[in-house]
């Protein structure tokens, strides 16, 4: 929203314990992000990113022609499905099957790698639609790894995409928007027990 | 294709025997479908139905509203995600856990009968990117039901739906596109056969 110089206000959701005004506007998932905008609200991070690109026109976070479009919003389901649920997995699952989980998410993570190798962003010259999708790799990622005792954005195996972190967090438009890193510990290590003891349950 | 009256040439694949046209196009996902335009490719079907809408204009399938535009992605992802997931995963199952898989499948099938209701087509008057996001309902599911001996789409339960299946294989468009029954029972018997032996071997 900052890059399309737009006035908002952002609401945080206690995510133990959500507010009716979530349940109401996202009744399907029940989960953040959800923008609300003339009364209506929508829902989906992906989403969300086309539906501001397309009510606001100015500063485009999607490239214009058809072809890239597209690549971009293959791109952004890849991390938004695949790495994210690849990484995800390799932080939490324990034992054995750990040196598996981190091979499949540093193979994801590679693919990336490979798209990003010669671009200043995702998105070219500046920061698109896929940097943000991808943003999460800037300040999320190194707290995942640390909590889960894993390696995976080493910045030999992939240069380029170290790069491109250091000059995404350098854009003036994000260094306000990154979350506390203590929060995000909290955030994770909450995650990560749960998920750990649901396994448990299982076993 | 047909709605945009574009001429297109349809290649099969086998996916037990993947062409190397097929593995190079989408050599991240090694998946059908594909498109192949100007020596260029974009897979995926959801990204594939919107690069369709964004390179031959002349009958959107989308709405043109940012909101409209919204909700109808919100709900492709719902369908492509959600309801594949749960009826699959309810045709595939056995013994006690079939009851609560049914369940879940229904539910998500719940909310697409409350959005379609009052409308001919998801697009409204004529058949739009919603519809055919959707079309596996009208050719798919009743193959799944059968082989998966559980009931989906009851018309007493989902009359929107129902009404809306017909009006969708009416249209002249869809007709001559719909694979014929025996290959589809193949396809998902071979699926559901698969599914099945891994499920016996990891118990």
């Amino acid at each position: 929203m900052k890059d399309k110089g737009v006035e908002y206000e952002y609401i945080e959701e206690d995510l133990a314990n959500k507010s009716p005004l979530l349940l109401q506007s996202n009744a399907v998932h029940k989960k953040v992000p959800v923008i609300l905008h003339n009364g209506k609200s929508v829902a989906e991070s992906l989403i969300i990113l086309e539906y501001i690109d397309e009510t606001w026109k100015e500063n485009p976070l999607l490239p214009q022609d058809p072809y890239e479009r597209a690549l971009a919003r293959f791109w952004a389901r890849f991390i938004d499905e695949k790495c994210v649920i690849a990484i995800w997995e390799a932080t939490v699952v324990q034992g054995e099957e750990k040196v598996k989980a981190v091979e499949a998410a540093l193979e994801s993570v590679a693919f990336l790698e490979n798209h990003i190798q010669g671009k200043k962003f995702f998105g070219g010259e500046k920061i698109g639609y896929l940097d943000i999708v991808a943003g999460w790799i800037t300040h999320w990622l190194n707290v995942l790894e640390e909590l889960g005792d894993i390696e995976i954005l080493n910045a030999e195996k992939f240069p380029s995409l170290h790069e491109w972190k250091q000059n995404f967090i350098q854009t003036s438009t994000v260094k306000d928007c990154i979350p506390p890193r203590e929060k995000v510990v909290d955030y994770f290590s909450f995650g990560i027990n749960y998920m750990r003891s649901l396994k448990a349950n299982k076993e």
